[in-house]
């Protein structure tokens, strides 16, 4: 059955056919609202550097597999709920909402159970992934989105809804470290490696939890963005030996959201005793751990990835409350392709965000 | 001048010159006892692997650095108080004593501030390090020890002298982390790899404190020894894919006692989602960091170098009330250099320790 059929709700899209990873219009159908389901028109949906790899079938290499095509990306996505399901607790027509990286879980592990449905070994991703029914996962490039509310987050008045729409990704997958590894105390020193997508939005929380933030950085050019723009506290040039140098030991923790290949070493250097490097993004090439110095430090590196519902929205909360949203360049649809080559050279300003509601228009 | 005559108090013991690595005895000095200095007999010193490093310079490529010599090496030191300095609070003549890795520290950082001497920047080793008067220190191999009694730990009448030198290195080593990281619940399962000196304590310590513990080898010979002796739960060939594919995601954290160059992903596969791997040794070779199982996973690698005084003297305490020993071979003196050779090929069952006491004749 074509995927138009396939389900009774008629979806409208752009989807990548292959690993070219060219997006184009594509018509799809989304599954008949169930009882704990809501449906809501998505006016948003940020561009995640994950969806570049997928839509180019880069991550067939790694543990997280192939791609397969057709391919909706988007799982930073925020909208306006257009119906609820008969049993759905949270939410009501006209209520702004969200849906992140997930979309299911098993509902029966003990990561589920303690709200971590992101380390469900069965967790479902928005796109790309496979529903219980066998039927695949579209993501938020597309007009409509129907999800169980479970995995649908509130959108606060006071957010604009653009902005927002990184924190379902971004957000979270800087937030959650901060939190869980302890790295969310006033006073702490914590550095944020890599000021992308991922490490402008570190900053913003790090800050707002009252933490002293140092950005390192490659790139010198970025000083007076990080220290005026997002008021990081100092700035390192990860390539200036002197700068390290001085700055060694003195990390209570690292955000590390570099994905290019990199040495571990420097930055578990920069950490206190008893410091954390925490990797959200994985390099594509292993890096050597240098043993000896987590050892005479009690250091710990760890990995992260996003967030579970309950902290997912804990997170939007608290970015209402400390009025932190991502810094984005809104684009039309038809600029997808545009800003997909863009963004494989780095060059935005944190984050693209799609502006679905305004500038999707069905092909017929 | 000699080290004979550095200090006042005549010393004997036996000593590395080179790094050949054979020892030969040794006449040299130590301090005269200050107002918070105990004087000790030493009675038995156990044989630790980074005896055998040191003695034959097998560390000068790494962070730690060249060994000096002459070297005599222990650091797994009990004995019996001779004398004690004027502001001595907690030791009196007769009582039983250990000393440990360490023998100062700065008493000024925060580490020490929070009993963490091991972790204090300016540590001073019980063996080839500087005190704070740039004399030389002289480890265990030894008639006597004069230490300030910050660095001693008392020895409960219960533990026999023997079995519990090996405690004060291999002991707080696997002790420490099973306290920090959290893995000393009831219920909780964790892993044991490699089961040699460290290992067999650690295997030990984790019974003691409730856990369901895996011994990981390389060895299936060793599987009855793990079961039968030290009463491990359960046994895995750590070459056998099949029962490492089995017990994957089942443990809580694992205590990665091998100081043999090997990979980390068979281990990290081994833990359940933000499961820590905690490395006590550091193999030769850096591993690579397989990072992608850590942030599915919020997985941790950590390392753990002993512990501080209070958690050391915490550790012997709970060692008394648990029966915890060392399984050891009491040896001679002259027998050492011969232990060295059987060490090197891991022939001990689990740690040698030197009979000080009844052994150690002065040259002359």
């Amino acid at each position: 059955m074509s995927t138009e059929q396939e389900h009774p709700k008629k979806a409208f899209g752009w989807a990548a056919r292959d690993s070219s990873g060219v997006l184009s219009p594509f018509n799809f159908s989304r599954r008949e609202m169930g009882e704990k389901d809501v449906t809501f028109k998505v006016a948003y949906c940020g561009i995640c550097h994950s969806d570049l790899h997928l839509i180019k079938n880069e991550l067939e290499s790694t543990e997280w597999g192939a791609s397969t095509y057709p391919l909706v990306p988007g799982h930073e996505i925020v909208g306006v709920v257009t119906e609820v399901g008969s049993k759905v607790e949270k939410f009501k027509v006209g209520d702004k909402v969200g849906v992140g990286c997930m979309v299911g879980s098993c509902h029966s592990c003990d990561n589920c159970a303690n709200n971590l449905e992101n380390y469900c070994p069965r967790w479902i991703p928005t796109f790309g992934g496979k529903y219980h029914d066998g039927t695949t996962t579209y993501g938020g490039y597309s007009d409509i989105m129907v999800a169980d509310e479970h995995f649908v987050v509130n959108i606060p008045d006071n957010l604009p809804l653009d902005g927002a729409a990184p924190l379902l990704c971004a957000g979270i997958t800087t937030y959650s470290p901060l939190r869980y590894f302890g790295l969310d105390k006033p006073g702490m020193h914590v550095g944020v490696a890599g000021l992308g997508g991922l490490g402008h939005v570190a900053v913003k929380f790090a800050k707002a939890m009252g933490v002293k933030v140092t950005v390192i950085s490659t790139s010198p050019g970025k000083e007076e963005e990080a220290i005026k723009h997002l008021h990081a506290d100092s700035f390192l040039v990860s390539r200036d030996e002197d700068q390290m140098q001085a700055a060694m030991g003195t990390m209570d923790g690292i955000i590390d959201t570099v994905s290019a290949n990199h040495p571990l070493l420097p930055y578990i250097d920069l950490l206190k005793s008893h410091g954390k490097l925490v990797m959200v993004g994985a390099p594509e090439k292993r890096p050597e751990l240098p043993v000896f110095p987590l050892l005479m430090g009690r250091k710990i590196v760890a990995g992260s990835c996003v967030g579970g519902m309950k902290e997912t929205q804990e997170m939007i909360d608290f970015a209402a409350k400390h009025n932190v949203t991502a810094d984005i360049e809104v684009i039309p649809i038809d600029y997808v392709n545009t800003a997909m080559e863009r963004l494989a050279k780095t060059d935005v300003r944190y984050r693209f965000v799609i502006d679905i509601g305004n500038t999707l228009k069905p092909s017929s």
